[in-house]
């Protein structure tokens, strides 16, 4: 039916062409007036909402409240821990005029929340019953990007962060991992069906003032991987510069160990390289805005199209009718095929004759021919297959383009490279970083996450990446 | 129990300073570290998520989708639209470095996203086939405040702003009033209980570039006026300065009509001071975060109150059990009569002993004794009484305050003063503005919302106001 080379740029011919070609026609996102910024779009933001949601449940369920803290923050706080400063500095945007004068201090708009939740922790914590001290925050922060791309890399993103405080150093590391596997690889394994690879960053490519990092890192359809999430260990790093401490029931004043973690838009964007092809966007059902379409053929079929979508929605499906008939059938199919529903359920007289519809899975080539009786019964299965089937179809990709070497100029081409860390080292880190590769993160010997200070046996994952 | 002088201002003894205290007691916020801006803390953000589920849910219903528009916008916008720059430009905060460099034109950070979606609309929209088109975006918005009060007026505050574009002027009213009142009256009516008068701003209060603004008034316990919410009818202001246009049926281009529509968190403030009393807040069930708290009154009330909030779980309540039972009883029960919580639910061992528990509604002075066996059934009902009863109340206190006048010197102390518009006029309201009142709202001389251009008969809503 769709005939993708007249709609999209092909990923083989030039994948990035792609990626902003399907972002642009299935009217996901596009630029902002000023540089760098970006406008999501419905299609987008409903794609968003979804996974904050399944986020959102899965935070609170850890523990977390949600509360919400400033934007601007005194230029005074950023400097107050010296990596910190050192690693956003360049990335600053300042409100130097407000209210119609010139500010006293300027104002940085937040690159991350540390600093001012740092303060406030400072003042809420006193003694031992006040911790763990776990917020979140969903909000808009500001990083200027001299290479912006739409969702991956935007001077104003959305996201949620982490931040909390523990009484000792394995309370904030066992929440570091919490997070790490029961939200973030949780959400995106089994609702955006990314195999993410978990693991620890390298001490170059870790988060400004903390400890450890920890990473999870997908690999999208050209071989390059993303960052979709990363969870830190500050240690007490923050917690020295901001003053957080607490009365342990010995009367001792003692400082709090942090933690913070956070997944962005950006996740939108591994979404859609993760899993879309040729033909546009596929999107798994959990986070897809319509799950279902129900395609009217012709002007006689929108009753019986109206009637089914109805059916669907009060079987709990997200169905909508298309009955844009006065538009070529042929054209409104290729424009779901772009936005990836994972259901097309077309409705026309030939079929309803003889009391069927046709069903489409987005997935997959094959059109089915299903008794219009049983479709309300069989939409849920559907979805469900698809849902695994795209998890599947992903780790098996990814599992093709991971390669175990064991020096480190064997790594050349798309995908993961497994090289034994002490084959490598932050040398040989640095060699392959002028080459444009780099380290994503380390695993132990049978694929696990590293502790903070493990050494021996570790395997760098090693690709191209967003 | 409560002895409320140990721990509020009284409100009769000094509003704002009861609103002060309950504000951080309550833990609902406190000041950031910038001057004017908020920190809105755990307590706080959950009423306002319950309120932003509740207004999203019925906006979704009213056919607008939400979006993610840029909070950085170029300073020649917003001089696009002669009043709304006018209107806007002393309370604007302004980047003007970012990455490390001067920007060759300064940023405004957006006091609302009309000029930005202008732009957006003028694109998106072509032909007759693309209206309306119906845009919401959830986001921060700044706008410098001299003299801030937390949720009241902060630089920085959090909302929603719809932005609409319609074929006609009719559409565009049509929507106005259709958020008006399905979407804003029925969120604060009937899930904030706040009875609101819903009217039309005078030229003077109107919103800058807006052809007609529609307001929506609530009475404070002091006798002060707040605005909860505006829905503006911009007619063809915006869609002339930004180029807004489609092609219709005939093949002419025409200007669009365009709407916008907001509340605020400001309506938290709303809350506040609408229902507290000397003990503290008193919310609303569908709005509070706990609706039945259960207090273990001893050590050994623990595992039975910990079954019965468990049980009220499994039914749908959000409640949740009070174990800290090495703090006094009386110190924790003040603390969830100062956070609002609508039901206290106590479990202590003499109750126990004769299978029964305590159950007192913080909307009334009693408390009344009830077979444990029995809580779990009634807890419903009680919550759907006091959800009605704190409506009732509040409307009784709101119609005892409203004084019907012939003059406007006869316009003096707390409350509404309902005055025919002809008796005052632009004049008057100019005069009453130097004693420090201002016409709320106009409405019909039955009580209803005006069209944009009636001027016969209307009433004058006046008031002190925050």
């Amino acid at each position: 039916m769709a005939n993708p080379k007249r709609v999209l740029t092909p990923q083989d011919e030039d994948f990035p062409r792609w990626y902003q070609d399907v972002v642009a026609k299935a009217e996901m996102a596009e630029n902002g007036p000023v540089r760098g910024t970006m406008i999501i779009k419905p299609w987008g933001y409903a794609i968003w909402e979804r996974i904050q949601a399944e986020l959102d449940q899965r935070i609170k369920a850890s523990g977390a409240v949600n509360a919400y803290f400033p934007m601007f923050i005194p230029s005074s706080f950023l400097a107050k821990e010296a990596q910190h400063v050192e690693g956003f500095s360049p990335e600053l945007a300042v409100v130097t005029h407000a209210g119609g004068e010139q500010l006293a201090e300027p104002l940085v708009v937040r690159p991350t929340s540390e600093t001012v939740i740092g303060d406030a922790m400072s003042r809420w914590i006193q003694g031992h019953r006040d911790l763990p001290l776990l917020l979140n925050q969903w909000a808009n922060v500001v990083r200027w990007e001299l290479r912006p791309r739409l969702f991956l890399r935007t001077t104003e993103f959305l996201w949620q962060e982490g931040h909390t405080a523990h009484a000792s150093w394995d309370e904030a590391q066992a929440e570091t991992l919490q997070i790490l596997h029961d939200v973030y690889d949780d959400t995106i394994r089994n609702i955006l069906c990314v195999p993410v690879v978990l693991g620890r960053k390298t001490d170059r490519e870790k988060f400004a003032g903390a400890e450890v990092t920890y990473t999870l890192e997908g690999l999208m359809r050209d071989g390059k991987a993303l960052q979709m999430g990363t969870s830190h260990n500050m240690g007490q790093n923050f917690a020295k510069a901001f003053d957080i401490s607490y009365t342990d029931s010995d009367g001792q004043v003692q400082l709090c160990h942090t933690t913070s973690w956070g997944v962005s838009t950006r996740v939108v964007g591994g979404l859609v390289m993760a899993h879309g092809d040729d033909d546009g966007l596929r999107l798994p059902p959990a986070v897809a805005p319509v799950q279902a379409v129900v395609l009217a053929v012709k002007e006689e079929s929108v009753p019986e199209a109206q009637r089914l979508a109805d059916a669907l929605v009060a079987a709990g499906v997200r169905a909508k009718v298309d009955d844009r008939v006065s538009q070529s059938f042929g054209r409104r199919a290729v424009d779901w095929e772009l936005k990836g529903a994972p259901l097309r359920i077309e409705v026309g007289p030939r079929d309803l004759a003889e009391g069927n519809v046709t069903v489409a899975r987005r997935d997959q080539a094959e059109k089915a021919t299903v008794a219009l009786a049983a479709v309300v019964d069989q939409v849920p299965t559907l979805l469900a297959a698809i849902q695994t089937g795209l998890l599947a179809e992903a780790q098996a990709r990814r599992d093709a383009s991971t390669f175990d070497v064991a020096k480190s100029d064997e790594i050349d081409g798309p995908g993961f490279f497994r090289i034994p860390w002490d084959n490598l080292g932050e040398a040989g880190e640095t060699v392959l970083a002028e080459r444009g590769y780099s380290v994503r993160c380390l695993v132990t010997a049978d694929g696990g996450v590293p502790t903070p200070d493990a050494t021996d046996d570790l395997i760098a994952y090693c690709a191209k990446a967003y």
